[in-house]
């Protein structure tokens, strides 16, 4: 099946947004064994919508479009989907009937009620988390779908609906196999290095790296019929890289590091200087983490590090603020005043700047339990925002190893 | 001029990388005046390039490509250049030394002297960063610029001469003007109805609005000579929204508010429960924040909210953690702590859950100063990460209110 996506909107042509619903649609659909073949992105406009519908409708058997579903004057893709597909716009029942469900009667009469005008006798791709339906149709042998541009929208009903819709309209489509690495602490080129043994092309399954600070994600692919071979390649991938796996296929760093500290039973306190907030953050990101979460300490004045966690003044004088002994002293301290089993701290310099002897990237991260605490001394390449997300999940890992068996 | 981008790389159609390529072009592009007008993506492949590169020619002055110039098989965007303007591929002088002064000589006979073979008479775009450099030339009216597809090496190439050649070549183009203004607390059918006596389109000026989670963006762009009704236009919309208009052009409401805080010279503390320290994050992402940032508390278990921030256990039974009394309470016994002049407090309901008194989303809001303190009771639509994410800006709007003369 050739497949093409149009992308629509001003707000991606001017550059003010990235289209990451390209990316994602992609991917969601490469995963279910269609390949897009192109990609194109026009600006709010009916004709320019029109044309690229058309255009695209000639080489392609698939065409998803995303954007332009609002309800303000400048979203014109349902006008233009009409058009393109010789319908009308008619008043669609069931978008109604989710308009009503969601927006207040007053507001309905205006704004929002624009947002049910669809091309006649088209299909609606429900959208449970906002206001826009999307839509689907046939004409001339091209299977047109259409979802809003709203990326959290646009994840929702791809998955909840054009996904299955696609698998069941093409059920003969190639399956791909697919398993995700998602490693921290190692390179890109380490990586390829690591996995060079493991010969490849092998017909049907391939390899595939990607860098996503501060992540390198390796993708074993298989299609069709080398379920045996990809086997072997995904085993033996896991068995070179597994030091470093964090997580696996779609879950996150996060999701796995929740997931063993609910199994293990075992309490969490954090306390955070360079972070300032964002391994809390990422951990209370998981719904349910106040089983296992008591609290976090964000201590960016040294005072406060003094106060709220029991490092003594002396200490900090003597050592730094950013030292082993202060990052120990922090996982000590919010260890003993919150209870709790675990406790990590970090103490580090986010940057800009820094000095000789601690230049930006410098952190030290602490872990305390019940046997007693350790720290360990880093230097994160990158800027301030990269040095803090590379200490933060580098926290996690700590937790991950800590609790994996 | 009308303009197009043509994207270039299998790893874009599978998803596998967002292109954020296109992003930045389409924004250098539009800061000089450019407006692009499609943009394309298709796969890494000699005979797709050609037919879409002399397709955007017939319609497009000006064709920015990127990617496909690297040493590898697949790189085939040159081969598909000298196609697409009846041009040989001949190794060029300036690539060649370029190449030769980066990469070792030993490799230089293999793979990377591939990327010197350019199409006959184009000119060379210098890559101070990697090995493959660009080039450019004009075919039958249309001027290609081809760029490698690396972000980093992209990035640079277009600042240090595509944009400089594009304001030379074209300098009677139309500078467009641009002001944005980042809304909270409004919906876009509200913002949609305040600004409807606007009247618009008016020549030359354009009012767009986008939802960005949990903003609204209202932008007002104006071409060529409409200067004034471009700044009536922008000052008639800053009137009608100022009351949510939380950050402007470029600016984030996170910069914004540490600006503020910056200037007032008051020192700050936060105390979160549902929040998990995104507010902490947020605001410690800026650099320099250690100057009015004293520290965080992220109390999640009731007991944190005594211990720490000296909220009384029987105020917690009997008004529950989510409560007017315990916002103040937290505030204020943050402030206290501290030492800080603001304190900002949250708790609430991120869900999944909640009761029928307190669903999910709810959420108070308190600010204690030297003057006393208050709090407001909200209720967030939307899912765990949405909740958090509106109680977090909504509690950095509180500051900006309050440092706002």
């Amino acid at each position: 099946m050739k497949t093409a996506i149009l992308s629509i909107g001003d707000e991606l042509l001017t550059g003010a947004v990235v289209d990451t619903n390209a990316a994602a649609i992609s991917a969601a659909l490469f995963g279910s064994g269609f390949r897009v073949e192109r990609r194109l992105t026009v600006r709010d406009d009916e004709a320019e919508i029109t044309a690229a519908l058309q255009g695209l409708a000639e080489r392609h058997d698939i065409v998803v479009a995303t954007g332009g579903l609002g309800p303000t004057s400048d979203d014109v893709t349902a006008r233009a989907a009409a058009k393109a597909t010789d319908r009308r716009l008619i008043l669609n029942d069931e978008a109604l009937a989710h308009l009503r469900s969601v927006v207040p009667d007053e507001r309905l009469r205006g704004l929002n009620e624009k947002q049910a005008l669809l091309p006649h006798k088209c299909r609606v791709i429900p959208n449970p988390v906002g206001t826009a339906c999307g839509f689907w149709l046939t004409h001339e042998g091209t299977l047109f779908l259409f979802l809003p541009g709203v990326p959290r929208e646009m994840d929702r009903m791809l998955a909840d609906t054009v996904v299955p819709l696609l698998r069941e309209r093409f059920p003969g489509e190639e399956r791909l196999r697919r398993r995700r690495f998602t490693l921290l602490g190692i390179e890109e080129a380490e990586v390829n290095e690591l996995l060079k043994d493991i010969p490849q092309p092998r017909r049907g399954v391939t390899l595939a790296y990607r860098a996503r600070f501060p992540f390198v994600e390796v993708t074993v692919r298989g299609e069709g019929e080398a379920a045996e071979l990809f086997n072997r390649a995904q085993t033996e991938t896991l068995k070179k890289l597994s030091d470093h796996v964090v997580a696996m296929d779609d879950e996150t760093p996060e999701e796995n590091v929740a997931r063993l500290l609910r199994e293990s039973g075992f309490t969490l306190s954090l306390a955070e200087s360079c972070t300032g907030g964002l391994i809390a953050k990422l951990i209370t990101d998981i719904p349910g983490s106040s089983a296992y979460f008591r609290e976090g300490a964000v201590t960016y004045a040294n005072e406060a590090k003094t106060r709220a966690l029991g490092v003594p003044a002396p200490l900090i004088d003597e050592k730094g603020a950013v030292s082993s002994e202060v990052a120990m002293a922090m996982a000590r301290g919010i260890r003993a005043a919150s209870g709790s089993d675990l406790a990590v701290a970090v103490t580090g310099v986010a940057g800009p700047g820094g000095t000789p002897e601690k230049p930006a990237g410098t952190v030290f991260i602490a872990l305390a339990d019940r046997n007693g605490c350790r720290s360990k001394r880093y230097l994160f390449p990158g800027d301030r925002d990269q040095i803090r997300t590379a200490t933060a999940y580098t926290a996690l890992d700590w937790l991950r190893r800590r609790l994996t068996p």
